[in-house]
């Protein structure tokens, strides 16, 4: 039998494929879909179906490429007037190989949310495995306020009966594959380990320890972040996003050329680390580094062209790579010969200057005159913060900036110093002059034995 | 959480490597063993322990190849006098990242045979998994012949015990892993699917579904083949084995030369297909075709170099890799420009007459003189096979070939051309002239709708 | 400076990339173009220009493929109607980084041939190498016969005059690069060594130590063939041949699938090595091993699908790779598991018997009524042959089956094995019965010491 | 022909790999060896001869390395009491195929200098290229002062003779492959264009165009530096130096044990960029950008452990290479998860202020209290320099830190940032604070039309 997991790391989101006797199937894809064209062609598969768990909101769903490149058939959930595939009907039956798998109408995170659990014929039609997409996650289960705070007790409700009358009934011992892992925005407790059964949910997860109108009541109180490209994500996934046959090959540009395309209003995007991007950066360049790429759906317009700073070619392809799943496609070059091209040429540059927790602690207890700006999560932030410090989310810190004094020091925060980078890249575009990132953030603070408050 | 499979394809082994917070595991590593390193190294993991759940008699156990190039800490079980490593306790455990392992003494299959079930601290120390070893697979169980038929009533009580009593109350949602997967020689009847838990085969592993005395009954009654090559894995991996450091390197080698070699009593492996090996090859070399390689573990001396005829530089590295899995590391070097440089050089060729089932059905109707060797396994024989066919299990053929007669045409049959090939070729090298292999074997020959008998 | 060959093995075609300062230049490209992108990009170049030194008859010519991709202007020669790219004018120059480029008209292999000198500017201008199309090759020159045997002894003289006049007076120390290397159908007697100089040539190449006369004399008395295809190329090449975009990605087809396609008129191309194909293949496919699988150009349709018979993936890409070349671009499927899910599934299959040059020397001393079809060049047969052989050139084999005999065994003989593979297979495909490959041919038949006659 | 170059880019190393007829020669091959074997295995040859032209002093020479996994016999030059290999006698011939070689003893870099000429046999035994070492080079000739200022009159003169009467003879039309190419500190003018003839040397090399005695007074009022590693070098080419085996393979350290290591003495080497370096790094560590990674035999020692931050694995492997090359085996691991982990751990870091050359000049403008250091080679300062800096070769800049002062701001420049980042990095580990790197030196200055001084 084939099974492989396909993890995109950015946004965490796990796709699977599935084979067996020469027929495969893919859950989940995303955009950048050779990779299960490539896993199939080895192991002597055609992909047969494609299956979409719902319709995904964080990232661009690859069914129709790759049902482009391989013909396959594409299924998706109850309810939605999709733009492309076919829908599925509940406890609908599918062959593959040996495999039999049956389409579960499970809603809750989605109106037309669907589970796809795969038995074995040859093993008395056994359920072995189910793919729940956000339903439920490792320790968590899915987001319920996409409808919007009215439809979210509903949408709630929903879930919990999914999950007890549909998910639950199939086993303990069935074997649970979800869409997301740890780091998703689509739920924020997800465990690191990517490996679960019903019953080890049903006996740890703490969403299924609550009654059922705790779990509405919970679920009602979350609170969660909503990026603007979310809504391009809607469209496209409902509509069918544009074909990209091959991935975007943005190429090399002299820092002239460079120079010239930002003049004319392109968007630059520098992948180095924040110890890189605050020794000296091109000016208006955003800083996101590879880890927190996808905040870039917080910034970015998908009408201007992209221009990428990176560090070598393997980063290059990184990039393009998760912008496309972003639907960012516009991408117009890369600074050939790296960041060194640029300076060489004696064309300017900016900084941001590098805080160690150390000289933080050190300038508060001096009573220094600076504004300490904490960019993570609202949880994260009410877990414990610093004394003093002020909190914006990182996803609304552009649109907040009025708020903030020019005139002082600025030192923005997070956890380790990746969104406190991308937060300063922010505030030196709208023309902050003393900012700062301090490296390490909360985790080097705790480390170092400093007190925070909540 | 890492978690990678690495599957050796022709002995059907598994082992697993397992990683949480910059701490890797290993279960069972093969001899080749660098690409558990590599795995680790991009996840960024330093591998700490290797654990071996048994004593293997099928293939050379990495675990010293691996310490030597990690530095990690080997562990095996109870009772056996180990040339190398540390034994474990019962129920010791250990801790790796946010993961906790212990050690389950789970006798049977061998009599230091030992479970390893992983919890994760961070989830409630719940066991998320364990691996079995050879104690169960995927809808079989282990042997329990290897101390010979005096004690496996013995061993299979013991492994009832285990797996009833042991393994079974870690709960029905606990993943297992075991240490072969379907094509092993050490159960015969394991599924294709590589993934299941312990309520899985709780409901529905035949073996399980038997009571005590069955069980014991049943697994008496089993037959099973030891190669000879089995002594020299058990040797090996009680002392340890041979440090390689580096895979053997077999060099190029002109016709001219390795027609030298094989006058001096070299042995000749030829990988090629059964088509091209029964269109013409070098007198007196084996057809092992890739999938077939491990029985190479039947024939070959480990006191005498061997040769490789193979179709390209993958095969080659294949052939090597799985030679050394078996301990024939005295590999002298391969044919350059593949089996074509032979004829070129105007060397001799011999040949294996290929016939069809239709062909074979033809003169078995026209009662043709011809002898039919069926030489798969017993189990397979007794499931069916062609009216007037002798039984000869490939392993035991060439000690056999006294029995048959060699002026009547051999017509050599498995069940889909491989090992027949390797049997044809056996035939040859004993001086049997008209020898044939049936290609498509026993599954043609079902597909054309022709008779079996039983 | 970026230089690097990029070798097209079954035509023998070199082409080329060479960058200096970012900039880079590629001297005919190939169809699967994918290459020169990819060593630009590491390199850190764009390609700016692409050079073609003619249109080639030989293989379809990737210069509109490269430059949809890169967006590089395509120059070539004067005097043809090109549906694409622009007309260089002699003595044109270009600026590279710091590299000159000159193009110079060198008529003579065909109306428009164009050769390319570069100078490095940052050497006193100096004249570093030149590009020569098909004009001269290492100890060889270009055919002079593509518009005809009337116009040969005009092309030959404008040869010669390009020789002479344009290119040696470029410098004996100026590096010397043809569009062939050794194999290639566009000259005979290209030596192995791929690398020479103005110099080099002007002292052995045997061609330049001819009087002008007997240089027109020596090109107007060689016979070169032309096989079918040509045609398709010359139209390509010069209209533009049809963009990929990617290269054709055949899906693994079942036996029965395959089996459909093939009565619905599909062609058969098996790759696997003539023993393989000896040994078993399915009828009426076309035996073109690796090596001479441009001898497809012979016998394919454009305007039938292909299906391959091929050993593993890598030949899979390797056999897509080369029909591309020729323009056979509709590849509708590969047979999945290989040959041996063909004969697994019970289909039938035929044979071609292999002989060994000491059998076919014995049955010609026993006076066998046999008959020994060598289908080498009229060139190699000239040079000697078995004698009793008669000689039917591979590419003319086909159209000349009516002469031959279905009554008495056939002896297919060529240098080494796979030309004649293929050319019993063209005998079989015509209903031959008593088909054999002499396995070694000519090269095994000298090296045991048997007698040619001339 | 095989023919391959393989270029070692930190110390410009030209090495090469000849093959005919299955059998290859490497001349000069570096340390990390691995690639010739696999050049030679992909193309079917067996590497037989190893030619050192010289015994280097700027890398270790891999010939044992690669003669102890091939059996290749290995040939230099005549008058060292080498402790390894055979010496070949002037006009020695060796074949190898269809190519012969000839051995030209050709001092003047060193005392045992020979070249090695490449005859191809099927060519009128043509000499087609030759193998210089360090006699000449594209654009310029070797060093000529390896022995002593004494000695160096005398070298020079040899040389003169060597090329005039011992290389230029062979002909103008020959290829020339020499040991090293532009960016070596073998030869401060080789031209960027790797690829020559004698004839194109003889007509452009300016050293060509000098009389006897002018190249002699040349070549004795040269400047060369001779970093101390150099020393180890001859040491090790001369009686063979330490086998590996395998590259050394450092393992993943956390910060907590890398730390340890920096207290017990290790040697710390950050590659990432200039901007990274300067943004923040570990205390006490050099800084040495992948490209001047050879400055590390300036200032690193043999007997202790060294440490690598680096910024991917792919940087890791880069670095391993480099400083093997060099010599400095001792790698004692990397910090795992990058720089990133030791920040986030709370551990302190330390700056390097980056300044553009706007702000460098506005400085020089205001009349501030700078020090301006530039450590440029002493060609290139005397080519011209900022007015008001003081010159001290980065190589001996460590040695002269106590003729500067502590109390003023220290710019460093260089030509673009990458050497002046390392004598930063020296500065602040001799307790200098206010240290800045100029990013984009002179070239940026350049290039922004600042004037400089002679």
């Amino acid at each position: 039998m084939l099974f492989q997991i396909v993890k995109s790391e950015i946004v965490s989101h796990l796709s699977y494929i599935v084979g067996s006797k020469n027929e495969a199937a893919v859950i989940d894809p995303r955009r950048d879909c050779q990779i299960y064209k490539d896993i199939a062609r080895k192991w002597g598969a055609r992909i047969k179906y494609i299956y979409e768990t719902h319709r995904n909101e964080d990232y661009v769903i690859g069914s129709l490429e790759l049902s482009n490149m391989t013909g396959s058939q594409i299924f998706h959930g109850i309810g939605l007037k999709w733009g492309y595939g076919e829908t599925v009907k509940d406890n609908q039956e599918f062959s593959l190989g040996s495999l039999k798998i049956r389409a579960l109408y499970t809603p809750g995170h989605s109106p037309e949310s669907t589970s796809f659990a795969f038995y074995d014929t040859e093993t008395e039609d056994q359920a072995i495995m189910v793919f729940t997409g956000d339903l439920i996650f490792v320790g968590d289960v899915g987001r319920t306020d996409f409808l919007g705070s009215k439809m979210t007790p509903l949408m709630s409700e929903k879930m919990y009966d999914s999950i007890i009358k549909r998910l639950l009934p199939l086993g303990e011992s069935v074997i649970m594959f979800p869409a997301h892992g740890s780091g998703s925005v689509c739920g924020g407790k997800i465990k690191e380990r990517e490996i679960s059964t019903l019953g080890i949910e049903k006996a740890t997860n703490p969403m299924l320890k609550l009654s059922k109108e705790d779990f509405i009541s919970y679920k009602i109180a979350e609170q969660h972040e909503m990026p603007p490209y979310f809504k391009k994500m809607e469209e496209y996934n409902l509509k069918g996003p544009p074909i990209l046959g091959n991935l975007p090959n943005p190429p090399p540009l002299k820092p002239s050329i460079f120079n010239d395309k930002i003049r004319k209003g392109a968007q630059i995007i520098d992948t180095r680390s924040p110890s890189a991007f605050g020794g000296a950066h091109i000016k208006d360049s955003y800083s996101l580094p590879p880890k927190r790429l996808s905040y870039a759906g917080w910034v970015l317009t998908y009408d201007r062209p992209i221009l990428l700073v990176i560090e070598n070619l393997e980063a290059l392809d990184f990039a393009v790579q998760n912008l496309v799943r972003l639907g960012f496609d516009r991408i117009d070059g890369y600074l050939v010969g790296g960041f060194e091209s640029w300076y060489k040429d004696g064309l300017v540059f900016d900084e941001v200057r590098l805080m160690s927790v150390q000289d933080l602690r050190q300038r508060i207890i001096s009573q220094d005159d600076i504004a300490i700006i904490d960019v993570r999560r609202r949880s994260e932030w009410d877990e414990g913060h610093i004394e003093g410090s002020v909190h914006y989310y990182l996803g609304h810190l552009e649109k907040n900036v009025d708020k903030l004094s020019k005139q002082k020091p600025i030192v923005v925060i997070c956890k380790t110093g990746n969104r406190s980078s991308f937060g300063a890249s922010i505030l030196l575009r709208k023309g902050f002059g003393k900012v700062h990132n301090c490296l390490g953030g909360i985790d080097a603070w705790n480390k170092s034995g400093f007190p925070l408050t909540k």
